[in-house]
C-alpha cells in the first residue's frame, strides 16, 4: 500500500481545533487498513511568528514541496495586528500558494439540503445549490509588483499594487474551469471587468479564444464581475463552473459561499500543474481563523474533514475514501448532529470534538 | 427665483426611456412654480459613438463642465462590443467622473417595505434595510497607469492594470462618509483589503487617523473586503455607512442594490469638491442599459427619478421638493403601481410612461 505524504499546517485561532478532528479521520483510514499516511505538522501563520518571528519557515516550505499534500487550517488574529506586512500571517498562506505553483483554486459552494434553512436567501434559491468557483491563485493583483508604498515629496503617501496577467495564466485557469465543467453540467461563466481593466479585455479575449478551439462543446458566459456578485445572490443556480481571477476569486467565493447559509462547512482545494503524473495540493477549510470563537470546541470541523476528502479525491487517487468520507459527513448530518453555526431551532449543538467524534463513528 | 443648469445625458437602452420620463417631473416642478430648469440634451455612450465616433463629445464634456447638475441614464450594449477600449461606450462615463472630479460615489440601498418580498433574502434580513455605500470614483484600478497590453517576444500578450492611492484621495472619500454618517446612524465601516494590498495598508492607516483626529465621536470599523460582501449577505443591517475604494466599491455596491430586491429602484450621486460653495454632480441610476428590454415600455423610471430627487436635494437645495418627489415615489408604490421589475403576484404590471405618469399625479 503507498503511503501518502501529508503536511498538516492548523495555523491559528480554530485552525488547531478543526486539523484535531482531521487526524482522528487520518488514523481511523489507517486502522482500517484502507490507506497509509504518514503525516508531519508544522507551524503557520502566527504560530509560526510567535515560535521563528516568520510566518512560514523555510524548514517548513521544505517540507510542504516534499510532502504529496498540504492540509491547512487557517491564519490571523488580532495579536498579530502590528506585524509588518512581509511578515504578517498571511503571508505564510500566500507564499505557500505562490512557492508550491497553486494556482487553481477550487472552491465548491454546495447547500446541503439539510441546511438550505440557515441560509440568507430564500430556500427555493439556493436549495440544491451546485456551484464552483475556480480562482486563479497565484496572479493578478496579488502578486504583481510593484506593490509599494512610498512618501511623496509633500508628505502624502502613494501606495501601488499591480495586477498582472499573462495569456498563458488565463489559459491554464480556464483549462482546468473547462475541464471540470465537462464532468459536471458543462458550463463555465467567466467573470471580468473588461468595461475597465486591462486584464479584463485579455482574460475574456483568452476564454474566448481557448473556448473556440479546444472547448467549444461547453457552453461559456461572459460575464461582468460586478454583474456576477449581484447574479450570485439573485439567483446562483443559474450557474454551474465560474471562472475568475484571483482578487475577483476572492470576493465572489465568499459571497457563494455565504449563500449556502453554512461557511463552516466548504472546504477547498489548491491544485498545481500536473508533472510526471502527480500535481502539488494544498486543501483549506473556505473559512478564515476565527479568533472569537477559538479555543472554546465551538467551530465545525467540517470543511476541515471535507478538505481531507478533497485531498483523498485529487492527490491520492483515493476515490472510494473521498465517497466514503463525503457519505460519513452527509450522514452524520442528516441524524441532525449540528454545530452551533449551522444549528436551526430544535437541533441540539455539540462541540467540535464531538462532530468530529461522530464523523469518525459513521465512518 | 433662480434657474437650475441641468444636462440631461439619456445615453443607450433604457436610458432614453427613463430619462423621457425624468422630464415630466422637470416639466412638472416648472409648471408648479416650484423650481426653474434649463435643460439641455446631448448624447453619451453608444448613442455618441454613432453620430460622433467617441463616446463623448468635446462640445457634451463643455455642457456638463457648465451644468449645475449632470442626470445621466445609462450606457453600453452588445452594438458596441466590437469598438476598441478607448472608444469603448463605457469609456464616455468614465471620463465625466474623471474630468468633473466626482470621487464620491453615494449608493443608498434602501429597502422599500412595499418591496421586501422581492429581495431574493429573507424578508427580516432586508425589512426596512437602509444602508449608503461612499465608493471613491476618481483613483483606484480604474485610472492608474500603466494601464496596457502589451505583446512579448514569445506572442504572449502580458496585460497590466494598476492601483493607486494617495493619502489625500483617502482623506477627502472617508471625510464624506463620516460627515454622512454623523447625519445617520453614526456608523462607517471601511472595506479593503490591507492583508493582501498596499493600497489596502494606506487605506485602512489613513483612515484610523482621520478618524482619530476629526472623527472620534462616530462609529468605525475595517473589515475585509471579501468578509465585508459575505456579510452584506448574511446580515446587511449591521451596516449604515459603507466606505470603499472605486473596484470594491463597484462590486459591494452592486451586492447591496440587489439586497434590496429592486435594482431598478435605486438612485445615485457622484460628487466632486466643493469649491465656492458649489460642486460639481452626476446623477445616475445603478442599473444599467438593460438593452434586452430597451424600447419596449417595461423599465422601471424610479430609479432615474430618484437621481433626480437626490439632485435637487444635493445639487439645487431644494430639500422640500425632493422630499415631495420621493414622498409621490413612496405613495406610488404604496398604491400597487409596479413596473414589471418589482411586480409581485397580485398587483399588476404597468410600463415605464405610466409610471411616470403616475408618479406626477402624485406631485
Ligand atoms: C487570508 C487571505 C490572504 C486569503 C485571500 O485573500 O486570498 C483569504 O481571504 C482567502 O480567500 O483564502
Ligand atoms: C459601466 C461601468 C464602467 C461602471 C463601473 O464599473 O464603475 C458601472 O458598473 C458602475 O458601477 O457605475
Amino acid at each position: 500500500m503507498a503511503t501518502h505524504k501529508i503536511l498538516l499546517l492548523p495555523g491559528d485561532g480554530i485552525g488547531p481545533e478543526v486539523a484535531q478532528e482531521v487526524s482522528k479521520v487520518l488514523a481511523w483510514f489507517t486502522r482500517a487498513g484502507i490507506a497509509q499516511f504518514e503525516t508531519e505538522t508544522d507551524l503557520v501563520g502566527g504560530a509560526a511568528i510567535d515560535a521563528h518571528g516568520v510566518p512560514l519557515s523555510e524548514a517548513a516550505m521544505d517540507r510542504a514541496k516534499a510532502a504529496d499534500a498540504v492540509l491547512f487550517g487557517a491564519v490571523g488574529g488580532p495579536k498579530w495586528a502590528g506585524v509588518s506586512y512581509a511578515k504578517r500571517p498571511e503571508a505564510g498562506l500566500l507564499r505557500l500558494r505562490k512557492d508550491l505553483g497553486l494556482f487553481a483554486n477550487l472552491r465548491p459552494a454546495i447547500c446541503y439540503p439539510a441546511l438550505a434553512e440557515a441560509s440568507a436567501l430564500k430556500r427555493e434559491l439556493v436549495e440544491g445549490l451546485d456551484i464552483v468557483i475556480v480562482r486563479e491563485l497565484t496572479g493578478g493583483v496579488y502578486f504583481g509588483e510593484p506593490k509599494e508604498i512610498v512618501t511623496l515629496e509633500d508628505g502624502q503617501k502613494r501606495a501601488v499594487d499591480t495586477q498582472v496577467y499573462t495569456t498563458g495564466e488565463i489559459e491554464r485557469i480556464a483549462a482546468v474551469a473547462f475541464d471540470l465543467a465537462r464532468k459536471r453540467r458543462n458550463k463555465v461563466a467567466s467573470a471580468e471587468k473588461h468595461n475597465v481593466m486591462k486584464t479584463g479585455v485579455l482574460w475574456k479575449e483568452t476564454v474566448t479564444k481557448l473556448h473556440a478551439e479546444q472547448y467549444s462543446d461547453v457552453g461559456l458566459e461572459h460575464v461582468l464581475a460586478d454583474n456576477c456578485a449581484m447574479q450570485l445572490v439573485r439567483n446562483p443556480k443559474q450557474y454551474d463552473v465560474l471562472v475568475t481571477d484571483n482578487l475577483f476569486g476572492d470576493i465572489l467565493s465568499d459571497v457563494a459561499a455565504m449563500l449556502t447559509g453554512s461557511l463552516g462547512m466548504l472546504p477547498s482545494a489548491s491544485l498545481g500543474a500536473v508533472e510526471n503524473g502527480t500535481r502539488r495540493a494544498l486543501y483549506e477549510p473556505v473559512h478564515g481563523s476565527a479568533p472569537d470563537i477559538a479555543g472554546q470546541n465551538l467551530a465545525n470541523p467540517i470543511a476541515m474533514i471535507g478538505s481531507l476528502a478533497m485531498a483523498l479525491r485529487y492527490s491520492f487517487g483515493l476515490l472510494e475514501a473521498a465517497d466514503q468520507l463525503e457519505g460519513a459527513i452527509t450522514r452524520t448530518l442528516a441524524a441532525g448532529t449540528r454545530t452551533r453555526d449551522i444549528a436551526g431551532p430544535g437541533t441540539n449543538a455539540v462541540g467540535t470534538t464531538e462532530m468530529g467524534d461522530a464523523i469518525v463513528r459513521e465512518l
